[in-house]
Formats: C-alpha cells, structure tokens, sequence
C-alpha cells in the first residue's frame, strides 16, 4: 500500500523537502506518495499524512477525515494548537538543525554579554581600556524552559562553566543544571540570574510570564536572552526597566508580530538587540529523518514521537 | 626556617597579592615572609623566591645567589627567559582563572564569527533579513598550540560540537580533536580551518608563523583569532589579504605594541576587530595557590611545575 501524504507549506518551502523527503521516507522503507497542496488529484479523505507548517494553505483540517497524523515543520505549534478541525494526532519537530542551531545562538549572545564583546565590536573612538569580566563560573545563568531546547541550551551553558538554574512549570531533574519548578521556582531563578534565557512554550500560563513585577526581582544589571516567544515578555515593562537601566540589556529574537515593524522602539533603543527570528530554524534534512521515523513507527504501531499534549499546548 | 620570598611587579600589583598570596603559603604549610622589592632590608642572597612579572623593577637576577626558583605571573615568558642574568629555574603561571578566562573569550568570538552577530549588533538601517549560518558541526575551527590554554580552548569548542583540529610543534594526542604537528601537519590544519585560533608561544620559530604565504592557504573568507602572542602574525601580509578579502576578518588580542598605536592601520580596518589584551589574565587567588603549591613542591624535593625549557623558549 503507497501512503499519500500532502505536504502543506508556505511556496517556498517545496524546493527544499521536494529532495530530502522522499529520501527520508524511502529510507525508512516507506512506499510512499508525496505532493504539496494543489499538485496532486488526491480526495481529501484519502490523504494519509500531512506535513505542515502553519502558514501554508491548510487551516481546515476535517476534510481530511483518515488523516493518521499531521506532522508539523515547526517546533512552535500555538498556532495551530487551539485550530477545532485538527482532531487528529498532532506532532512538533523536534530537529537537531533546531536544537543546535538554538544552542550556538543562544551560547553566542550569553557569552557576548558576559565577555563584553560589544565594547571592542563597536569602538569607534579607538579605546584602548582592559576591563576583565568575571569568569563563567562566577556568572549565575537562568534558563526558563526545559524542554528539549532548554535542555540542550542549559547542558552547553553548564559545560562551558556557567553555573545554570532552569525552571519548568512541572518539576525536572536535568545533571548538571540546579532544577526549579512552580512560582516558587521561577522566583528563585529570576533573583539569582545574571543572564536570563527563555526557552518556554506560548501558551496562556506563559503569556508575559516576564511582567513588570517579575523583572523587577533579577539583580541590578541583568540581561535578557529571548529566542523563545515574543509573547513572553511583556513589551512595555521591559521597555520601562531598560529605560531605568536597572535590566542591562534585552537580546531578542521573537516578536510578537514579525517582521518587527519599524516604528517598534526595541530597534533603536541603546539597550535591546534586534536578531531576525534566526535563532534556530528546521533544516530539510534533518526534519525530513524525524517526519519520516514518525510515519514509519505509527505504520508499525508504535507511538508518535513529540505528539502535542493538546491540554498543556505544547 | 622561614622562607623568604621577594614579590617583583608593577606597583599596583602588590595590592591584589598582599591578602591572598600570605594565605595561600599559609595554607599550604609554608613559614613564609612575603615583601614587594624594596620594603624589606633583605640581602639579595638571603632571598629564597622570587615572584615575578616582566614589567616589575627586577631585570638582573645575577645576585640573587641563592634563589631557588623564579615564579612568573604571567602565561607568557618570552621577555625573560632569554635574559643571561636569570640562570635559577623559572615557571610559567598556569591559572585556572588564565585558562577559563582564555576559554570564554576564544569561544565567545569563535562563537561570533560563526553565528555572523556583527551583522544584529551593528544594524542602524534596521534591516530584518534572517539569514542562518552553518551548524557548529558544519564549522570546521583550528586551533594552533595545544598547550594548557590550547587544548582547554579546543576541547570547550569540540565540546560545543565544532570539528577541531589542533597543531603543535611536536605530535600530542588530545582526545576529540584532530591532532597535527609539523610543517606538513600545519598546512593540514590551514588549509581546513574556516576560524583560526593562535594560541602558541612566542619563539623564533613561531614568529611570524602565520605570514602571506600560509595564510594564502587557509578557505576564501576564513577568520583569524589571536589571543597568543602579536608576533605570531605577519601584520603587513595579514592586512593585505585582509584588503584584498581572501581572509574575512581579524579579532586581535594581542600586538607587537600594547597599547596598539593609535596610527595603527588595525585600529580602523573594517576587517578587523581590536581588542586590548584582555583574553586573558592572571587572577590573584588562583594564581597565589599556584605559588604556594610550587614553593611547598620544591621545599618537599618533589618537581616544580610548569618549569621553563630554556632552549625550547616555552
């Protein structure tokens, strides 16, 4: 029996899968059929699979009524999440493009505020004036989020000789990294974190999570590392402690609307680098593997991998 | 019997040893009188050590007769070991706050280079065009000289998931990184390396080791880091190809003059980033325990460490 699978994304995206999937599927011993949306004369109720990315063509998912699964091209799935007509079994990627790519964004900046780099990248008066900052095991990070990002994100930065606090709504217990849970939790995290990185869901408990009260309790100076989502800080408080200076510095990635438009003031404000939305991004290769073990274990009977917990959103 | 140890440095050094250097002879069981050069009316062969930087007020050791060992500061000895005065043995300072401090700033501009953060750190147009970089395992890094600070800053950046590989004079073996050494084993390395981290001693043999002719071997674009010595670098053959773009960009710690003269064309070369000697640096408590612990070593018959070869130069 060949499986159909459609595979609903922006345009663009085809060029990059129109290779590597069908390697991927064919690797796993997959008789597989593959078309993006529009190409192939399939009856909906015929469809298998569907690969998905939240701005491609799809929104409504109940025609697709033997769909066995939609596999979603992105590790963010908020907007699809709360979507009535995805009743079938939705799962995240989960890609090592993603989590290295996160990692060497995310240990990047953490170490360009902790050495101080921008003082020499940017010099324009020529000065020459040693300053040495502490070192990394004297330099407390805060990682908010573990799941699998946060994770990898937590064990580069304890390797480097950070010492790490992560916290996670439910309790986790990750070697290396001190582990916090509960408002209790993130409290602690937030006083003792020199440098703070957010790598949590968006969901409605994670909503502006970084609000006015809870910046106020990271010590005198700190910085912000936000890769994660836009939606978790609240831009206005943020905003008013970068004025006061009493948060050092705000590198952000995600926003709540993107491209950032232009009259933002995060652009030119001295405190807050802007990053395109590149911290991390799926790579065809590597995605097309994780899609096609998914397929290839649900064929068999095995459970989905990264199946989204509809409840918690993520 | 009390030892008496004579402390040769820069005036302002004596304030960050004054607390730390006592309590770590103390802490090793050591009877020790500790005095900065002339605070104490000590005849020069009554003195037992000397503790010592290049820039301090001591420069001819001949009539310290009866000196058991001198114990440098600093990492580098290039100023001192030729000078015929000085035939007691000399050690090298090898801290933990050296090496750690190398480490964050060679992986922080390592980590620079290879996520392209220039380009966010510096955007006044506020242009939002995401590009994405390679993958760390995608981004092959050399790092020539594995010796202490070498083989730490190899192994944090294999240890992020860079393909390393290292080159010395005489074959080491280290284990993650691909080991090379001699001339042949040098090209090797060159000719792989997309960043370039020097971190060898300065000798006769290694001056001016990276000149036209080698660094006409590395890929189109490579980006040189030199935290090692000034001397490494033909500066002339580095700018030129640097004009010509071949080599992609220069992060300079260090120079054949500190401070690097203001008429310098480094200083406004838009390839180049200058930073002012601060990679690394002796940090006063660990450094005081290295002392100690050498001084405690010899008194008990046991081999000082880090010990100078006189011919090698290192």
């Amino acid at each position: 029996m060949t499986l159909r699978i459609l595979f609903s994304a922006p345009p663009d995206f085809w060029a990059d899968y129109a290779e590597v999937l069908p390697e991927a599927l064919a690797a796993q011993g997959l008789q597989a059929d593959l078309a993006p949306v529009g190409t192939a004369d399939w009856a909906p109720e015929t469809v298998d699979y569907l690969v998905f990315a939240p701005s491609g063509p799809i929104s409504d998912f109940s025609v697709y009524t033997n769909a066995k699964a939609v596999l979603s091209l992105w590790a963010g799935v908020e907007t699809v999440v709360g979507n009535p007509t995805l009743t079938q079994p939705l799962c995240r990627m989960v890609d090592v493009g993603i989590a290295e790519g996160m990692m060497q964004w995310v240990v990047a900046h953490v170490l360009r505020h902790h050495v101080g780099l921008d003082a020499h990248v940017v010099n324009p008066g020529h000065l020459w004036k040693p300053t040495h900052p502490p070192l990394t095991h004297e330099r407390p990070i805060g990682v908010l989020g573990l799941g699998e990002l946060g994770q990898v994100c937590a064990k580069a930065l304890a390797g480097l000789g950070f010492p790490v606090s992560g916290w996670s709504r439910n309790a986790r217990d990750v070697p290396g990294i001190d582990c916090q849970s509960g408002p209790e939790g993130l409290e602690t995290v937030l006083r003792r974190s020199e440098i703070l990185v957010l790598l949590l869901p968006k969901t409605p408990e994670t909503e502006n999570i970084l609000d006015a009260r809870r910046l106020a309790l990271m010590p005198e100076g700190a910085v912000i590392v936000n890769p994660g989502r836009g939606a978790l800080i609240d831009d206005a408080a943020l905003i008013a402690t970068l004025d006061s200076g009493r948060i050092g510095h705000a590198t952000l990635d995600v926003f709540r609307t993107e491209p950032l438009p232009q009259d933002h003031p995060f652009w030119a404000h001295p405190r807050v680098t802007v990053t395109p939305h590149v911290a991390a991004t799926t790579r065809p290769a590597t995605a097309s593997k994780v899609i096609a073990e998914n397929i290839r274990r649900n064929e068999s009977g095995e459970p989905l991998l990264y199946r989204v917990d509809r409840a918690a959103g993520y």
